[in-house]
């Protein structure tokens, strides 16, 4: 790579450096479709990865604009979908549930996007930074419904897989309630679905009862699920 | 699935069935991830999927935006992107050296079109369906721009894994030039590194010699390849 490309380059005058780099973005970005994430495809053949999880979400923002606050800039809302999980190519993907990793999560991604965005010349790496910066502090009406959407995504997936990623850690209702919270603050339209979808899946044994709630006795799922 | 989403929705007063068609697109898109394209991911480890291409283009678009005529309206490019394949998850992904698989690919992505872009309510499934019709005819500058990158993304991946699919299938470098026309339209700033690097492709024998122009016996190949 490093060889056609500077061979390449040093033979055209049209600001070589300046292409090169974009080109090496374009090549560097290709490694997030290797990032796994724990969320299982909607017909469960394998776990989707991040790269065709972040299509997904801005063909949501698109098909599912009219849920966000009418003040949202659905453009820049697409944009970062598109790269919000970039920085996994360095930092990898975090599962929701994982408390331990989620620690040290943000260093983590904060070294991957200097040296991501960094790739590109800074005219274009630097505004695509702020972007995903946006979008990690979740303080903007499109950052919020962004967010949204990566919850809401997942989520589906989870009933559409028969509990998916839930009953495989044996994750229990109360905690996808509040891993869910920022559908009632970005698409707050969407809540009132999400809340009846989560009674549903714990009926239906997709999703634990809340711990505190029930007492173990009267709790019902497979034996091979494992509660917190 | 339909258990569900039936009873959900019967219990709610808010645009029930509307809301039911968008999720309903929202998990039947999911199918293009399991839609394998020839192209080869970067590293070579396995072949690309239509998701995660596009979701490649559509930030393809906004690296490269300067590439394109001054007067495209990079959202829209992004949006073309992120949905010019969809017909795939009825019509399969076609295989561009493929002479005889192309012969009736227009009208089997039209009867895909239909059936996608209807599943969702026509206010929103017919202009989507209207900048895939725009993709395809590719007469626009946005258009003729997302077919430059859609053109120029696998011919990156296929210098990047030694030739790629073009060894696989022996494709000769007259082929190439000519599936490369659309960068020369949509992206002519392009056109001078991909003039260049197909050069240096046959040079590093990833791309077979115009057999038009080259004798049998001067041509230079692994045995392994088959040329056309």
């Amino acid at each position: 790579m490093q060889n056609w490309r500077c061979n390449l380059f040093s033979e055209f005058d049209l600001a070589p450096t300046r292409l090169a780099q974009q080109i090496q973005f374009v090549l560097e970005i290709d490694k997030l479709k290797g990032v796994l994430r724990q969320t299982l495809l909607t017909d469960a053949s394998r776990r989707e990865n991040s790269a065709e999880h972040s299509w997904h979400l801005a063909l949501m923002a698109i098909a599912l604009a009219e849920y966000a606050p009418a003040s949202i800039d659905l453009s820049r809302v697409v944009q970062m979908l598109l790269l919000h999980d970039l920085v996994e190519i360095d930092a990898g993907n975090t599962f929701a549930f994982d408390i331990q990793a989620n620690q040290d999560k943000a260093e983590r991604e904060q070294a991957a996007a200097d040296r991501l965005f960094g790739l590109l010349p800074p005219d274009l790496g630097q505004p695509l930074r702020a972007c995903w910066e946006e979008f990690e502090a979740a303080e903007t009406v499109d950052a919020q419904f962004a967010h949204a959407l990566d919850r809401f995504q997942p989520f589906l997936h989870n009933l559409q897989t028969e509990g998916g990623t839930w009953r495989l850690h044996g994750i229990t209702c109360d905690r996808v309630l509040g891993r869910m919270q920022p559908v009632k603050q970005g698409a707050p339209a969407l809540w009132p679905i999400v809340e009846a979808l989560i009674h549903q899946a714990v009926a239906a044994g997709y999703l634990l009862p809340d711990p505190d709630t029930t007492p173990p006795s009267d709790r019902s799922y497979p034996d091979r699920l494992h509660p917190d």
